[in-house]
């Protein structure tokens, strides 16, 4: 049950999160991995069974990082069909489309034929940092961790 | 293994897309209903592993009968997290809003905690007919309906 | 240059957002009318200049009431084509879909050939409440309400 | 009235649309510029009253190429407030991504505050070629020119 989180940082606000995000992961037993995504090559997506990818809210979407990263995985189209996903993001405003920069993740899996999950209770298309890490999003990325874990499972 | 389809439809091009989408379900053998959205109660949904949802493309969302259907499901919110959902349009014209209706019924379904796969070679987020329900559309609805029973399996 | 704004609300927060747009566009002397949904007709929308619609976070869109009207002007289509168009929303919870209802509404406003325009600084495709109308979204709504007096006014 | 057509292409499918796009704004006498994303500076867009972006459809949004250009306008931000904008796209397959691509560059322009219509007639948000560019396709992007030219001269 292999699990990468990949992420963008540039201010350090997503490292963090990825960094929760990894350590509630570690915490329920999962064999993780977590990268900045200039240390993965896109192939190496085959090797798991859910992919976590999590950006910076720049201009409403994924940042270009993570974006050219993402085209890349052509070359290898169809083979993350049936794969978990999940998105993550921050954003230096409420309301500054961090909703949309998860979604545009999220729209890339989909394109993938990947599997998602939002949550009826916490940040409910993944979780969200707006400015710093405060306990409401570090709550919102543990929870999103246990419950990616039994997405996976459930697929497995 | 239940799973139901339920559509709004006023020209009939959505309609026959569920029923070409709910004929594939049963001839794989799943528990299918089909309603369309005035014949079912919110609470119905509860019985269901998988919900199918197809809606016209008006104005590149939803229909209002179908969102109206969808905010009463508000009553028992929470109760839906972790069922499988699915989604498909028909439109008028091309680039005229498929693709973000379908979104909208999957952004509905990933707040109520479900969850969506996409496609990697047919329809992406979800079957769509362009005017008319040609071979090009039925081909993509058989297949969606495949793909759907699997990950419903996959979840049980 | 008369202009409109429409909500819905049932808890009473995008009822306050109206509100307080509708009092600065007042202030700014621009000609202006405000209405709960229940209480306009689609074919009155002819008579403005520009159209503000707000409407609560229900799903990740809007509001099947607000829908439903949308989805009525289809008997006029292309005869809002060249006016001004904005959005707002309230919701429950920070990421829980505010972005998402706004740019549902603004779909549908582009599908009419309408013209929006976002902000560099405040909520950037536009204002939104979160739980409350505080300080912060009151600022926002009324920054929204004078940027939406100059497009109206250069469109004129 | 000086306006801008990038755009980023691989197939050439993008790059076509953006010629006859700019052939259309040449013919209705603007004053316009065409360039490849990798040869136009971000500052340069200051110089524009409209700004007109396509993109190939990856992954349900625009190209990392554009994403990273524009990406790097933050260190202008603020300054593109109130100029025109619009948006293109190509795509492998129908109900493939392109008006989410299309979406995400008007995301973009829309955080920047830019001025942005839909079209009630032609490809709603912005025309989209499907495999090829065919004679809908080109109809389409021809009036798209049109319409933006009158847009543009609206705001001047």
């Amino acid at each position: 049950m292999k699990i990468v989180v990949i992420y963008y940082s540039r201010s350090g606000t997503t490292k963090k999160m990825a960094e929760i995000i990894y350590d509630e992961l570690k915490n329920n037993k999962a064999d993780v991995d977590i990268f900045p995504v200039s240390e993965i090559k896109p192939e190496q997506l085959l090797e798991y069974k859910g992919i976590i990818i999590g950006s910076p809210t720049y201009y409403g979407t994924l940042s270009g990082e993570m974006k050219t990263f993402i085209d890349l995985t052509v070359s290898f189209h169809g083979k993350l069909d049936g794969k978990a996903g999940g998105a993550f993001s921050s954003a230096a405003n409420l309301a500054g489309g961090n909703e949309t920069t998860i979604l545009s993740i999220i729209e890339a899996m989909l394109i993938h034929g990947m599997i998602t999950q939002g949550d009826s209770k916490g940040d409910h298309y993944g979780p969200v940092a707006v400015t710093t890490v405060d306990q409401r999003c570090e709550t919102n990325c543990r929870r999103f961790a246990q419950r990616f874990i039994s997405l996976v499972e459930k697929l497995a």
